[in-house]
């Protein structure tokens, strides 16, 4: 099948009205799952597709999708997935970018009329981004949700119930949104790369091996409150200060140990929080990231040994609390070679390399042949109102995104 | 001078309708200054001081008082001052004691009828604990306010501004608080300890030497945000990592370095504050106290070379804005041997002793005879909802501040 050709020129205006939606006016946006500029965005996702002739839909856990129904019976489904949330002031492009170009891909095949042996569905997971939970959307799709982690979730319980009550959506629903995966033909996902590889190596196009597998944790230290002036420094159990030492000891261990993960400390508070009263409680978030479920596990028994050893220092008592668990996630090399193939193809050089960030596709991965795409950030930058992908590389990720979509309906 | 007597059952009755007012339900109480529960303790204020047909006053800085006033012509004002505002989700006696017995010494003397050689004046000083900027309101009596620190307060400029909206009150009017020091003949201040001396020592009553000084500082670290999962970890300037670095290395410094004396970080916030975002930002508070200003100066310029050092170790930028300077105070000693007298009178025990926190008192001892009466502090704690001082303690100390004006109406 040939024919499909992206519009490239509609495609970038409809990624400039995307980029208003939540802008924070320094280049970045500000779309946290269910924030009223993340609702406003998958409402023009939908606008968008409907106005293209193409059949919408919102599944019970808050999808949005895009549809141009295959004509055979029985089809099987190949998803295009991404995000339309942001972390908190966060960059542009991180989901938007394959969101749309998954949005131009179905457009391009509907405008074609072509004859697919698959229904092609260009999604918008809810919560990719965690602002909840993490995955949300695409768990609640493979129906690998799990009901213990909703009740405490990484943003808390509250956040979670309040936001699922303002999309209009119920833990219950979550579950209903599941999918047969004899339904699903495969997923494939067209990303910005988040990380510096692709510039330095002057390559046009990434593809996929692995994902990394990450763990976050709410850390829960309880000390003593007591009167700044009045507390002799012996004689203080300052759970600010064993915070503090956690994450000056933690990082050094991952730095020095397991040199290519990585730890972040996203998070602190203090309680009370004034400046004359010595913490009584602090709470810090932790995450780090591993390229294999072993590594991981290295990882956090040498990372739970620092905390109980200095909490227990400042005698300090802690809780440990873990939120997410997202296991490492291999991509299919077959569709790797497909999407190589696709590039060539289009002249463009690619190069294959693991993804530290998580993405839906990890969801899609141990069920289905499921592929990424990766275009260059500059500078490397994401997570960040900086975060910037040259337009030109949108257009090359999506059109090996067309390609890649074409050649699976040969291979079909 | 004799006959005025403490009514000790209602004073207790007083102290317990006090510490319902904005009570936590730990034992502690929260009033920030001009919280709702803060200008309800005020109110409750005026309406005792009234019901004892006492005169009562608000002056232009918020400050409320209590009144008996001198039969003689242009006499002088002793002061007895505390405060009822408190540090949030701190203990119900910081402050209150001294308010609180203020109050019943000043109706002691009213109900006896007594002919004073000096008007005698219980207050409740605006903002002692700084939620907005600290010791406000015994400032702005005795004419050290200072007008540029107005302009950044501990608590933030907007929460100064909203609170003196709150209250009634202006920057302008906090000046045209200031009394002429002729006016003054003393003040007195009884408080709980804060700290454990008394309490280990078993001794009845503390007379204060001196009160430590202390400045607060608020430091803004700004590094660069990003990807919690693609950034390497040698790439990264986390503003949280420089936080934590600075807290553990110069609490470590003053511990070594200082004995005496006493450093708290009391709050910090991490911006954007999400798992998967390297902090870009963080805002540290920082304060510490010592017993003299040339120590002071020696921790300062200790503290700022090691938040330079760990900062740049992070490549992380750093600004430290000092947001409080209060100077080491000392105490007149001849009013020190007369609160000995006092509490010798009625067969108490005293041991002199520096105070570690900060009092209203501080501001009148350059100005005018000074003294300050402590009462232990069961376990030292305070700023805690755990704070507590035995009832006869408070009661032992309510008198010795009743004798000790007994003793100055003679000498006068």
């Amino acid at each position: 099948m040939s024919g499909s050709t992206l519009d490239g020129e509609q495609m970038r205006r409809d990624f400039d009205s995307l980029l208003k939606i939540g802008a924070t006016g320094d280049g970045g946006v500000n779309r946290p799952t269910f924030s009223d500029a993340h609702l406003e965005a998958r409402k023009w996702f939908l606008a968008r597709a409907g106005a293209a002739g193409l059949e919408t839909q919102v599944d019970s856990a808050g999808n949005h999708s895009a549809i141009y129904r295959s004509r055979r019976q029985n089809a099987q489904t190949l998803v295009l997935g991404s995000h339309l949330d942001s972390v908190p002031s966060g960059g542009g492009y991180d989901g938007a970018v394959g969101v749309v170009g998954g949005l131009h891909v179905v457009m391009a095949f509907k405008r074609a009329g072509a004859d697919l042996p698959f229904t092609l569905e260009a999604i918008d997971f809810t919560d990719e981004e965690g602002t909840l939970m993490g995955l949300l959307g695409s768990q609640a799709m493979v129906g690998t949700l799990d009901a213990a982690a909703l009740k405490s979730p990484r943003g808390g319980r509250e956040a979670l119930l309040n936001g699922l009550r303002r999309a209009g959506l119920t833990e219950d629903s979550l579950f209903a949104a599941r999918r047969d995966r004899n339904a699903l033909a495969g997923y494939l996902e067209l990303h910005i790369e988040q990380g510096p590889k692709l510039e330095r190596a002057g390559i046009d196009i990434g593809v996929v091996t692995k994902i990394v597998g990450a763990r976050s944790f709410r850390i829960e230290l309880l000390g003593a409150g007591g009167h700044a002036g009045t507390t002799p420094m012996d004689a203080r159990h300052d759970a600010g200060v064993a915070a503090a030492r956690i994450i000056v000891k933690a990082r050094n261990t991952v730095v020095r140990d397991f040199q290519e993960a990585v730890i972040t400390f996203g998070g602190l508070q203090f309680e009370p929080g004034a400046f004359n009263v010595i913490p009584k409680s602090a709470r810090l978030l932790m995450e780090f990231r591993a390229q294999d479920d072993a590594l991981l596990d290295a990882i956090e028994t040498a990372v739970r040994a620092t905390i109980a050893a200095e909490a227990g220092a400042e005698g300090v008592t802690v809780e440990i609390i873990e939120l997410a668990h997202w296991p490492a996630a291999k991509i299919d090399q077959r569709l790797a070679g497909v999407i190589e193939d696709a590039a060539k193809s289009l002249g463009l050089s690619t190069m294959r390399l693991p993804s530290g960030a998580g993405h839906d596709a990890q969801d899609f991965a141990p069920l289905v042949p499921a592929g990424m795409i990766f275009v260059p950030s500059v500078g490397g930058i994401s997570h960040d109102p900086r975060e910037f992908t040259k337009w030109e590389d949108v257009v090359n990720g999506a059109n090996v995104l067309l390609k890649t979509v074409e050649e699976l309906t040969r291979q079909q």
